[in-house]
C-alpha cells in the first residue's frame, strides 16, 4: 500500500448511501475518526452498529460541533438533496476549516440557482482554507461532467442531449419512493408539487453543462411526469430539464426512472463537428458509482485550492487515482499560478 | 464575441492537419501572426497560398528562429509523430518562452518511454514560463483520457480494454499509407520494422492510462499485423498494445484501421465496480476531433502553470470552453497553491 493516501475522515450521514461510502473509504485504507447523524436512533451508538468494518470506539455524534476537533482531513457528507437543507450542516464544518465532499445534489452546481449562497459558502471556504464540493453520479458525472468531457474533441457544438433510463426494480426503497413507485397519478402530481417526488439536480446538471461549454443560458425549464403501469399505478417518473439559448433548447436532459424500464442506458448525443453518439450500455449504476466517485475524489480534493468547487474544476482523471503512486517520475497535477 | 479569448498563434507545420488546425483557430477568432514549414515548396510563400482564410502578409518561414519574436501567445505545432523528430523543433520555441500545443503523438505522454527527454523539456519549459503539451484524439483522448475519465465512478478497477475500429476509406492519403493500404504483407512487415507502417502513440496511451489510474506497469507490449483483403493486398492494420501489471494484461488497446472496416466505433470496457461498457457509435472522426481538441485547448493551456503537461493534467472540461464567457459569476478553474 506504499504511496496510498490514507485520509482521516468524518462520515456525516449514516443512511444507505453514507454507510456504503464510509465502508468503501475504509476498504481503501482511509481512517474513520468520527461520525455524525441527526437521527436519534443512531446518535450515541457505536458506529460499528451501523457499519461492520468501522473501528471500535467511534460513537455517532448528533451535531457537527462535537466532531470538528477530531483532527479529520475531510468530511464525507451524505444527508439530503437540497442546498437549503444541508447548508446549516456544512457551515460549521467549513468554519472549522474542514474540507467536505458532499452527495447533496443541489451542491453539485449551485452557482446558477443559488448564486448568493454559493458565493457565501465559497468565500467562507476560501477564508478557512477548506475545499467544498458536491459530487455524485447524477448530478456530477453521467449527465453533466461526462457530456462536457465528450465535447472536448468537438467544434461548433449546436446541442447536447443526454438520455438516462434507469430500472429502479431491485434498487433501494428511498429511490423507488422518490420516483413515485406505487402511487396514483394524483398522488404523484401532489408529490411533485410538494417536492417529495422527483429527481433533484437535473437543472443543476443543465447549468453545469452550460458553464462547462461557456454558453450562458436564457432559461432552464423542467417537467416531471409519471410513468404509469397497466393497473393505473405509477411505475416511476419521466423528467426532462432543458436549457435554452434562445427559443430552442441547447441542452436537453431526459431521465426515466421506473420499475422495469426497458433498455436501461445512458445516451449522450452531441450535435457538433464531429458529432458524438455515445452510449453507456446498461447505464451507470448510480449508487455504486456515487460511492466510488466520492471516495476516489478524496486525494484530489485534499490537493485542491480552497473554495467551493465543482466536478468541472477537478482534473477529471484524478477522480480515479485510487492505487499506489505510479513509478513514472512525472510531476503531479500542476497548479495555475493565478 | 465578447469575452472570447483571441490568442496570437504561430502555425508550425502546414500539412493536411496543420492547415485545418490553423483554419479552425482563425475561424474561432485567434490571430495567425506567423507560420513555419520546413518544406522548401512552402517556405517563403504567403501563407494565404496554403490557407485561404489566412491574413495577408504572413510569409511561411523555414526556421523557428525567424518567428519566435512575433509576439505570439502560443504555437500550434503539427509536424511529425516521433519525439526525436520534433524535439529539435520544439526546443528553440520553448527556449524563447513560447507555449506549444503539439499533435506529435509521442509527446502526448512521453514520461514513460522517454523520461529523460520529457524531464529536460519540462525543466526548460518551467524555466521559461512556457507550457508544452501534446494533444490529439488518439493518442490524447479516445483511447486514454476518456477511459481514465470513465473510471471516475469505479472502484476496484481490474482491467481496461479499448477497441477502436476506423474505416480509412475516404480518409487522407498519408493516413492510408501509414496503415499499409495496398501493400503486400511482406512490404507491410518490412514497413512495420522500418517504422513507416503503424499507428504511433498506442504504447503512450497505455502508459497514460496507467498513470491516470496510478497503476505502475511492469511492461508494455505491442503487436502490429496486417488486415489482408481477398486479393492478398493489405487493407490496413490491426495493432494491439498491452500494459501488464504482472502476467496478465491490465490495459489492452486494440485498434483496427483498414479500408472498409466493419462497424467503425470506439468501445471502452472497464472491469470494475460498477462495470462500464461505453461505445461511441461510428467512432470519433480522428482528424476533425484533433483539430477541435487542439484549438479548444488554447485558452486552458495559456492559463496553465508552466511545464510539460499531459491531457490528464488539464481540467478536462476546459477543453470545451469555446464560447463567450458564461454569465454565472463563478470563480474560474482554481489553482493549487503548491
Amino acid at each position: 500500500m506504499g504511496g496510498v493516501l490514507s485520509a482521516r475522515f468524518i462520515q456525516y450521514g449514516l443512511g444507505p448511501i453514507g454507510v456504503e461510502v464510509a465502508a468503501l473509504a475504509l476498504r481503501r485504507g482511509h481512517q474513520l475518526v468520527a461520525a455524525v447523524d441527526i437521527d436519534p436512533a443512531k446518535a450515541g451508538k457505536p458506529v460499528g452498529a451501523l457499519l461492520a468494518t468501522a473501528p471500535p470506539g467511534v460513537i455517532v455524534a448528533s451535531r457537527a460541533g462535537d466532531v470538528v476537533n477530531t483532527g479529520a482531513d475531510v468530511v464525507l457528507h451524505c444527508t439530503q438533496s437540497l442546498l437549503a437543507q444541508v447548508l446549516p450542516q456544512l457551515l460549521p464544518l467549513v468554519d472549522a476549516g474542514l474540507s467536505v465532499i458532499s452527495t447533496c445534489e443541489e451542491l453539485a452546481f449551485p452557482w446558477h440557482h443559488f448564486p448568493a449562497k454559493a458565493a457565501e459558502l465559497d468565500s467562507l471556504a476560501r477564508s478557512r482554507g477548506a475545499v467544498v464540493v458536491g459530487l455524485g453520479v447524477n448530478p456530477g458525472f453521467v449527465m453533466d461532467l461526462l457530456p462536457v468531457v465528450l465535447t472536448a474533441p468537438c467544434s461548433d457544438v449546436r446541442g447536447v442531449v443526454v438520455e438516462r433510463i434507469v430500472d429502479v426494480a431491485g434498487r433501494r426503497l428511498p429511490l423507488q419512493r422518490k420516483v413515485g413507485v406505487g402511487l396514483t397519478t394524483d398522488a404523484f402530481r401532489a408529490g411533485v408539487k410538494g417536492g417529495t417526488i422527483g429527481h433533484v439536480g437535473l437543472p443543476q446538471s443543465v447549468a453545469m453543462i452550460a458553464h462547462g461549454l461557456a454558453r450562458p443560458l436564457e432559461r432552464i425549464e423542467e417537467s416531471i411526469d409519471p410513468v404509469v403501469g397497466s393497473n393505473a399505478r405509477v411505475l416511476g417518473l419521466h423528467q426532462i430539464s432543458r436549457g435554452f439559448l434562445d427559443a430552442t433548447p441547447f441542452i436537453t436532459l431526459d431521465i426515466t426512472m421506473a420499475m422495469g424500464a426497458d433498455h436501461p442506458c445512458d445516451r449522450i448525443t452531441i450535435d457538433a463537428t464531429p458529432p458524438i453518439h455515445a452510449i453507456i450500455e446498461g447505464g451507470l449504476q448510480g449508487d455504486l458509482a456515487t460511492y466510488a466517485i466520492v471516495v476516489n475524489a478524496i486525494g484530489t480534493v485534499l490537493a485542491s485550492p480552497p473554495g467551493l468547487l465543482t466536478a468541472l474544476q477537478l482534473p477529471a482523471l484524478s477522480l480515479s487515482r485510487h492505487g499506489p503512486a505510479p513509478s513514472v517520475k512525472m510531476p503531479g497535477p500542476r497548479a495555475k499560478t493565478s
